[in-house]
């Protein structure tokens, strides 16, 4: 094509690690973007609270301001990145330029997860896109896939590895044989995670992800709060031992099921079985698996989180909506088919369950265990106890059959006051062999 | 949405399979169409040349005929979904829908293999989508995750797992220690392989997927017939054995790779270590693995075939082409990088490998086959030698490091000529590690 690159103008709101990688992408993929799609994408305004401390390099022809109102009633500005995350102002910045007739892109996981619908409704008002690529996974094509690739299919499930830190740190305790505190030393050593990593390890992050993910596949909102949440904290040693032993691998999943009116979403570790591929995503990766009808199980994976791999999604957004004219009879992110879904009570949730307790090594031990957990309806389809040892407590590994968390949370406490065992007894649910 | 919904006609050519498929999953979404995207697909004609023979069930309404003209001049038709597959008359009836301004999607790996630069450019200049999701991986978003998700990358390499029959073929004889003869009858039985499998396991079927690939990766045009291939018929169930051994899985891989101005395109069956995700896709499921910048490793993997799975793969493409107006300043799939790119000779294409011989058991031999594969550069990572018998010749399995086709066959046909060897030594490729 030798005819003049139609120009967008861009406004660039947060310039941070994600917004320097977004601009150094776009100059590293200039003459291709020019090339293939006759189009120049000239970032005209960047702001930034802390604009003046930043390094200017590759932004010399950009207006630099601390002032996100000069991008947002810029008449020239076509598209609007907002890359400041949290919910304020990030959501005064994104309706503004939606109201301005601008397209908006986010990475800013929590603002869609909060405020998705509310921003899909306004800009489909104003026919403009929102895209948000880069707020679950990074530049992996998992919003793309869902809203656009397998958009004929009904979603009845979603298997989630979205976390990177959390999926690190269980795979430096596997590989290497760390402990949690030490794995998380070594993650924030390497820049894998941030000083204060609450609200990684606590599976907060992977809970606004999968709100994201839920309204998209089921066209409901769930807030990230009203998930049951467990993190990675209490992932001893020893259960990775004995989870590798048994030819599994400890995840933290978020899972969302949808089953008639009501829906299982929830985030926590969870075994998943050597062969399914799930189990073979490692380190900083990130996985999402979609079980849709009528395509059946699908699996996206790669990088989840990064400069370049953010700034990936942030830019293939850009290309992307650079070329379609948004029709506001097809806007595909809205989407209410199921909002008289109930989220099912975790006491009710039933999965298959990894036990293990500490208990005195003497004859009649298992039996007595294996017969609480029998009185509560609880089947087991194995026991291992390996070591042996007359002074102190040693481990016993059950493998249940299906049960609801209410009746093995019953069978625990009972099991826990029983002076065989000491200590807590562990429990961690098994992932369904769906692949 | 409570306007009425737009109505697109539709014309479909070719009622199998997939056709049939298709049908049934509009008649099964329709709802979910029209109210998520206000929209009605109406298949007003469905021409087959075996329309008289075909159960009329779900397409009572539809006007059937045996010439396909019907459909390509009939104005009202706004979408031609073709399905015969083959070259003739199937970009006959492409090359007529487009110009009529009709938009197109196929499913037909050998037409866009064979043609889709071609077809690309007469469907911009008509300002027409020619979409073909279900050319490769059936429903998997391999095609919109190419042009689309990750579009602002750069690709270095593609590894597919793209054909269902021989991925179940070879996990058959994995699981199951079946023969390649026994496991073929046993896909032939379950509707895996045809009564005629030759282009699925001589490895044509993964050249062509991988034609299509290329071209929209590297935007350079290479035909399936110009790429080495080596199918899976060769696979001997002692060499499946030595692998899992060795902690590999044998998989049959569809591999581009650039490097400055040269790409290797090879399809051939390769060890893929069993902590690669790849090496967990299993039966009828494709995967398939790009290596880009920056975004790193992405892997996308699902059901690759079948009625449904096809079908999704055209219900989508249907759905998404009615959502967006056609720019033909932005034609994605059109694309002419590199052009000037050569394919790489395979004797220069530098792997490393995993080596079988059959050979007498007496002190020496070790050394001598070593000292032939040393004398032509080819360095042996390990060496293992299981099996002990005066009497006949045994396995010796080693793997080498990096080696040039050239240089290895040169060493083999050596070692072949020596009398401590019986029968052809068998050498299978070693994946990088890329994950």
């Amino acid at each position: 094509m030798n005819n003049n690159p139609r120009i967008i103008y861009v406004g660039l709101i947060g310039y941070g690690t994600v917004g320097a990688g977004v601009v150094k992408l776009l100059e590293m993929r200039k003459n291709y973007i020019r090339n293939r799609f006759n189009t120049e994408f000239v970032i005209k305004t960047i702001c930034d609270l802390a604009i003046e401390e930043k390094d200017k390099t590759g932004i010399e022809s950009a207006k630099l301001t601390t002032n996100y109102e000069e991008i947002v009633t810029d008449p020239e500005i076509n598209v609007v990145i907002e890359l400041i995350g949290g919910l304020t102002p990030a959501k005064d910045i994104v309706m503004k330029s939606l109201r301005a007739k601008k397209h908006v892109i986010t990475a800013n996981k929590a603002l869609i997860s909060d405020s998705g619908k509310e921003l899909f409704e306004f800009a489909r008002k104003q026919n403009c896109h929102l895209f948000f690529e880069s707020s679950v996974g990074a530049g992996i094509p998992i919003i793309k896939s869902m809203t656009e690739g397998v958009v004929g299919n009904k979603f009845n499930g979603i298997y989630g590895i979205v976390n990177g830190t959390c999926n690190y740190i269980l795979t430096e305790m596997t590989k290497k044989g760390f402990s949690f505190v030490q794995a998380l030393k070594e993650a924030q050593k390497k820049g894998y995670a941030e000083s204060d990593p609450t609200l990684d390890i606590n599976g907060m992050d992977s809970a606004h992800k999968l709100a994201i993910l839920i309204y998209l596949a089921f066209g409901k909102k769930i807030k990230a709060t009203d998930m049951y949440m467990e993190g990675i904290t209490q992932i001893a040693q020893m259960d990775i031992e004995h989870a590798t032993k048994l030819n599994y691998t400890i995840k933290l999943l978020a899972i969302a099921k949808k089953e008639s009116d009501e829906i299982e979403a929830r985030v926590h570790p969870i075994l998943i079985s050597n062969d399914n591929p799930l189990a073979s995503i490692n380190g900083v990766y990130n996985a999402v698996f979609f079980d849709c009808d009528p395509l059946g199980s699908i699996l996206l994976s790669g990088e989840g989180a990064g400069q370049m791999a953010a700034a990936s999604g942030v830019v293939s957004d850009l290309i992307n909506l650079s070329g379609k004219e948004p029709n506001a009879n097809l806007f595909c992110n809205l989407y209410d088919e199921n909002e008289k879904l109930k989220i099912r009570k975790i006491d009710n949730v039933k999965t298959k369950f990894y036990i293990r307790f500490m208990a005195i090594d003497k004859p009649g031990v298992l039996a007595t265990l294996a017969g609480v957990l029998g009185d509560h309806d609880i089947s087991i389809n194995s026991v291992s106890q390996k070591a042996h040892d007359k002074m102190s407590a040693v481990p016993v590994v059950m493998l249940t059959d299906f049960a609801t968390e209410g009746m093995l949370r019953d069978a625990l406490e009972k099991i826990q006051k029983l002076p065989i065992t000491k200590g807590d007894p562990v429990a961690i649910r098994i992932m369904e062999q769906l692949w």
